[in-house]
C-alpha cells in the first residue's frame, strides 16, 4: 500500500511492496506495451519514488526481467494446462482430436498474446536477466509438454497413428506471425488443419 | 552530406539527403538494437538537425517505418535469393538437396537477422505505419516463393515426392526462436534435418 506524507519516513519505504509495484508494472503494460514502459509511471501507478523500484529491481532492466519474465512464464502453462485440460476429458484421442484443439491461424491473429510474447522474446535479446529468466521457463515448461505427450500417446484411440515429433517440434518452432502479416493472401484455418492431420497422422 | 556551418541556412537545409538520414538510422540499429534508436542520435550520426528529420520523415513512427521496413523487405529478399542461386545450380532437385539447404537450428541460433527481424516485428505491433509496410513485403514475397516453389517441382528428379505445402506453411509460421531458448534440452539439427526429409518427402 502507499505511503501517507504523515507515516514515519523509514516505514513509508518498506510500506511499498514488491507486488505493488509488479501489479503496477503490469497495468502499464497493458495499457502501453510491453515497449513503451516506463519506469517513472510505474512508481507513479504504485505511489512510489524511483528509489523504492530501485531498491526493489536493481534497474529498469531488472524490473522488467521480473514482470515479464512471470507474464512469459503464466503464458506458457495457462496454454499448456488449458490445452491438458481438454485432454484429459476425452476417454480415447484421436488425431482429429487434437487437431480441432489446436489454435488455427485467425485465432492466433485474434490473441493478444501472441504481441505480447513477441515483445517479450524482442526484449530478452538486450536483457540478459530477462533472457536467463525465460531460458529457465522454457527448459522447465518443456518437460511438462513431454509428459503431456507421454499421456496423449498411452490414451491413443486404437489404431491411430501419432508423429509426436509433428507436434513437439512445431510447438517449439511455430508462431503465426509471418503467416498474420498475409492476410487474405496467407494459407486459410482449412488448409492448416488438413496439413496438422496428414503430418501428424503418419510418421 | 552534411553541411558546413560557413554555408546559407536554406541550402545547408537541403542539402541533407533522405539516404543520409537512413544510412545514420541503420548504423544506430547496428550498434544498439532496434529498440533502443533515439531519433536525436540519428540526427548526431548524420549531422542534422531533428526538425529535419521530421521534415523528412513526419515522426519517430515514420523514421522507423522507412528504416526498420527496407531492412524487413532486403532480408526476406536476401533469403530467398540466396536459396533460389543455390537451387538453380541444380540439374535435378532431390529431397535431401533440399533438407540440407535448409537452415538447421544451431544456425538459426547464430544468426543476427533473426533476432533484427524479431525486434521488427515487435515495433510493427506499436507502429502502424511500419505493420502496413511489413504485410506489403510479405505480401508481394509470398509471390516469390510461389514462383520458386513451383521451379522446384519442375526439377523435381524421377520418383521424388515433394509436399510443397510443408515448405511454404513452415516458411509462414517457423522462427526457431522457442527451439534456441531450450539450449541443449531442445531438438538436434539431424532431428530436425531428419522431421523435415519425412514430412517434405510425403504428402
Amino acid at each position: 500500500m502507499c505511503p501517507s506524507p504523515a507515516e514515519d519516513h523509514s516505514v513509508s519505504r518498506s510500506s511499498v511492496s514488491k507486488a505493488d509495484i509488479l501489479r503496477s508494472a503490469r497495468a502499464q503494460i497493458e495499457e502501453k506495451g510491453v515497449l513503451g514502459l516506463r519506469v517513472a509511471e510505474v512508481a507513479k501507478g504504485a505511489n512510489c519514488s524511483l528509489t523504492q523500484i530501485y531498491r526493489y529491481f536493481g534497474d529498469r532492466d531488472g524490473l522488467l526481467a521480473q514482470v515479464l519474465g512471470d507474464i512469459y512464464e503464466e503464458s506458457l502453462y495457462d496454454g499448456y494446462n488449458k490445452f491438458m485440460a481438454r485432454v484429459k476429458k476425452l476417454p480415447e484421442i484421436t488425431i482429429e482430436d487434437l487437431v480441432q484443439m489446436l489454435p488455427t491461424p485467425t485465432q492466433y491473429a485474434a490473441m493478444v498474446s501472441q504481441e505480447v510474447r513477441l515483445q517479450i522474446l524482442a526484449t530478452s535479446g538486450m536483457n540478459s536477466q530477462l533472457r536467463r529468466r525465460i531460458e529457465a521457463s522454457s527448459q522447465l515448461h518443456i518437460d511438462d509438454w513431454e509428459s503431456g505427450l507421454d499421456y496423449i500417446e498411452e490414451h491413443l484411440a486404437p489404431g491411430e497413428v501419432f508423429d509426436r515429433r509433428m507436434f513437439s517440434i512445431m510447438l517449439l518452432v511455430q508462431t503465426m506471425y509471418y503467416r498474420t502479416l498475409l492476410g487474405d493472401r496467407g494459407f486459410t484455418d482449412e488448409e492448416y488443419q488438413q496439413f496438422l492431420r496428414d503430418k501428424m497422422g503418419s510418421k
